[in-house]
C-alpha cells in the first residue's frame, strides 16, 4: 500500500507514490487538464489530472467532482515552484469517496446570519480554520506556561449553588428538585485549591446570561483562571506580563502561517513583551476625559472608555487600582485608600481593551463577613468559602483572561463571535 | 532577601538561607524543641525549632502555632537523612501569617458526608492531593499526546438546543425565552470539525442528569473526544491503544511519589501497553455466562456484567461489535451483520469497567435519515448535522474518554468522587 501523509508531511514524500485523502477545495477545468485543489486539514495541495495519463473513467470523475466532495487520490509528489507549498500532485487515480451535493457556501459574500446559520459549514473555509488554530495554540501555549510554571490544573465546577458576580446574569438550571446556576468563574474555588497546591489554575467554559448585543461578549465563553497564594497585587501583574507574552510568542512561532491567512500583521504581535505600562485608575480616566469623553470618578470604563483608553497603546497595558465599587465583592482594599481595591485589569491594545480581570483577594475572615453582609450576599452559601479565612488565610491573588477576547485580539478580528467555533449569543443556539 | 523556593526545589539550597512560605500540617512538641512540618503545595519539609537558638518570642509562636496555620519561616537548608525529601530547615526566624482556628479534618477517620461537605479542606490532605494530581497528569498527557500527534482542538458547545442520546438525562437551562440543554458529548459538533480540518478533539465538562447513584457516575464530568475523518474502526482501536498507553506511563514517569502516597502498587500500570485484547462481544456475553452471571444477547453490560468481565483482564480491553440497538442513533451498522454496529468501548481491568465508549459513525445520509426517523429525533434539530453526509461525507470514528473513571482506575480508587476535585451528585451541589 502507498503511504497516505497529511499535506502537511508532503516535503518527506517528494517524487514517492502517494495516496492523498480530502476533500475539493477548487477546481479549473483546462480541456485536458483538471487541476483539483484538494484540502485536508493540514494544508491545501494542487493535483494534477492529464486527460492523456489516466484512464478514461478517471478523467471523466475528476471532471465532473462538485466542490467539498471527499476524495482519495494516487498519484507521485514532485516540486512545483507555482504550486502553494511547492509540491504537486501528479495523479494516476481518484476515487470520488462522497460527491457532495451543491455547496451553499460560495467564495462570494454572505451576509453574517446566513455564515452563522451554516457555521457547521463555514468552519471548513481557510480563513475560519486558521482563526481556529491559533485559539487552540492559545489554549496550548497557555497551558503549557502554567504547567511548566508550577500550577497544578484544577477544576472548577460548572454547576454552581451561588453567585460570585450577582445573580442577575446567571443561567439556571433545573437540578432535579433543586435549582444550580451555571459557573461565571472558579475562582472561588481556585481560592480552596491554593490552600492545597500553592499556585492552581482552572480552564473551562464560563457563562454570563447578559442580554447586550456588543462584538465583545458572548454568553458562554472559555477562561483560564490562575491563582496564587503568598502572592499580592505588584507581583502578579508580573506574572500576567510573562503569561501573556508566552501565549502571543507561541502563536507567532507555530502558526504564522496562519496569521498570514487571517491578515494579521505580524509585527504588531513582535513587540509584545515585558514590561507592560501600568496605569492608576485616577490616571486612566484623566486619559480618557483628555480625549474628550465624559466620565464621572468612580464608574468603570464602559466599551466606548475601554476603546479609547486601548487605542492609545500598542501593548497590553495594566489599569489598577479601580474604586472598590467597581470591583465584585473579595477584593482586598487598597490600605492606604480604602475607596480604591488591589485589583488590575489587563487591556489589549489597538482599541481591543479588556482580556484579563485579576485582583489580590481579601484574606481577614472579619472585612470578607462585612463585605458579604454590606452585599446582602446569602452567607450561608458562603461559609466554605469564609472557612479559608480561619484555617490558614494567606494574601493570595489572582485573574482570569478570556481566550476569545485574547484570541480577537491576537487575530485582529472586530467581531469575538469568529474566535469560538460555535458562538452562543442572545439569539443564537443553533446549530 | 532571601530566596524563597518551593520545598520541591529544596535540594539546590543546600547549605544556604531560605524563606519558605506554606501551611503547618503536623506539629511535635519535644520541650525544647519544636518539629513543625511545612506543606507548601509542592511537598512536606520538616523544619526544626531549637528554643536556645532562636528568639524567645520566635520559640513561644513556634509552641502556639496550630494545624493549618499559615506560616512564612527563615532558616537554613541542611541535609538530614531520617527527614521526608533528605532536608531539613534549621529555623532562625518565623512569622505567623494566619493563626488557624482548630481544624475540622482529624487525623482520625472522618464519615464521607462530612469530607464532601468539606472537600474544600478536605483536598488539602496528602491523598486528594496525590490523586488530583494524578488528574492533572491525566489530562496533561492526553492533550499532549492528541496536539502533538495532528489532532486540532475545538471546543464544542456546552449549551447545546439538541440531545445526542435522549432527553430523559439532559439538564435542561432557561436560555432567555428559550430552552437549551448542558451538552452530553461535543461529537455531532466534533463530526463538523473533521470536515474542516481532519483529526480534532474537544475537551469538556459533560452533563448527564442520571437519578443513579453507583461508584461510577457522575452528574458532571470531564470527557475527552477525538473523532477522525477517513478513519474506520480497526484503526481507531490501535489509536486509542497509543493514546491509552501514552497517558498511563506519563503518569507513572511523573508522578510516581503520588501513587506511592495513594497506595496504588505501579506494577499494575507498568505492564499496560499495546495491544489490549479484543473481544467480540458475541464472545463477552459467553465469559459473563460462564462466570455464572444471567445475561440475555442483545443487551448492553450492566454494572455487575462490566465488573465480571473487566475482572478477567490486567490489560485494558476493548468489547466491539455491540448490537445496534445498545447503542445511539448515529452508529454504523456492520455491513456483515447489520443488527450489530462498528462500536468498541475500551474497558480497564480489575473490576474497573468501561473508560471510552466509541465508534464509527454513519457516513450515509439515507441511513441516518432513516435512524433518525426510527428513534423519533426533532429531525429539523439535526439537518445541520445532516449536512455533513451531503457535502463530502466521509467514513470517519471517534470516541470518548472518561476522565474520573480513567483517573479512578489508575489511582486505584473505590468511588469515582475522589477524582474530581468537587464533586456532582444526586444529592450534592455544595460546595
Amino acid at each position: 500500500m502507498d503511504p497516505s501523509p497529511t499535506i502537511a508531511e508532503i516535503a518527506s514524500f517528494a517524487g514517492k507514490e502517494i495516496t492523498l485523502k480530502g476533500w475539493l477545495y477548487q477546481k479549473t477545468d483546462k480541456g485536458k487538464l483538471q487541476f483539483l485543489l484538494l484540502r485536508d486539514g493540514t494544508g491545501i495541495m494542487q493535483c494534477v489530472v492529464l486527460e492523456n495519463e489516466v484512464p478514461a473513467s478517471v478523467y471523466a470523475a475528476a471532471r465532473k467532482v462538485t466542490p467539498e466532495s471527499s476524495l482519495i487520490l494516487r498519484g507521485t509528489v514532485r516540486p512545483d515552484k507555482r504550486a502553494p507549498g511547492g509540491y504537486e500532485l501528479a495523479v494516476h487515480g481518484l476515487e470520488v469517496v462522497h460527491l457532495a451535493q451543491e455547496y451553499p457556501i460560495a467564495p462570494k459574500e454572505h451576509g453574517i446570519d446566513f455564515l452563522l446559520d451554516h457555521r457547521h459549514l463555514w468552519i471548513r473555509t481557510p480563513r475560519q480554520m486558521a482563526i481556529l488554530r491559533v485559539r487552540a495554540e492559545v489554549i496550548r501555549a497557555a497551558r503549557e506556561w502554567l504547567d511548566n510554571n508550577g500550577f497544578v490544573l484544577v477544576d472548577t465546577p460548572i454547576l454552581t449553588p451561588a453567585a460570585v458576580e450577582g445573580t442577575t446574569t446567571l443561567f439556571e438550571v433545573k437540578y432535579f428538585e433543586d435549582i444550580a446556576y451555571l459557573t461565571q468563574s472558579g475562582q472561588l474555588y481556585n481560592e480552596a485549591d491554593i490552600m492545597a497546591f500553592g499556585k492552581v489554575y482552572c480552564f473551562g467554559p464560563t457563562f454570563r446570561a447578559e442580554r447586550s448585543k456588543t462584538r465583545r461578549h458572548l454568553l458562554e465563553f472559555w477562561m483560564v483562571e490562575p491563582e496564587m497564594a503568598f502572592v499580592e497585587l505588584e507581583e502578579m501583574m508580573g506574572i500576567e506580563e510573562e503569561f501573556v507574552t508566552h501565549i502571543v510568542r507561541q502563536v507567532l512561532a507555530r502558526r504564522g502561517g496562519d496569521l498570514e491567512t487571517i491578515g494579521r500583521d505580524p509585527r504588531k504581535l513582535q513587540k509584545i513583551g515585558p514590561h507592560f505600562p501600568r496605569v492608576h485608575y485616577d490616571e486612566a480616566v484623566e486619559m480618557v476625559r483628555k480625549k474628550g469623553e465624559e466620565m464621572a470618578w468612580g464608574d468603570d470604563f464602559g466599551a466606548p472608555q475601554e476603546t479609547i483608553l486601548s487605542q492609545g497603546f500598542d501593548q497590553p497595558f495594566f489599569v489598577h487600582h479601580y474604586p472598590e465599587k467597581c470591583k465584585a465583592f473579595y477584593m482586598e482594599p487598597d490600605p492606604q485608600r480604602p475607596e480604591l481595591s488591589l485589583s488590575a485589569d489587563l487591556l489589549a491594545p489597538e482599541g481591543y481593551g479588556e482580556i484579563i480581570g485579576g485582583g489580590q483577594r481579601i484574606s481577614d475572615l472579619k472585612i470578607l463577613e462585612k463585605r458579604i453582609a454590606e452585599q446582602n450576599l446569602p452567607r450561608q452559601a458562603f461559609e466554605w468559602y469564609l472557612d479559608l479565612r480561619r484555617y490558614g488565610s494567606v494574601p493570595h491573588s489572582g485573574f482570569g483572561l478570556g481566550i476569545e477576547r485574547t484570541v480577537a485580539w491576537i487575530c485582529g478580528l472586530k467581531h469575538i463571535r469568529e474566535a469560538i467555533p460555535f458562538p452562543r449569543t442572545l439569539y443564537r443556539l443553533y446549530p
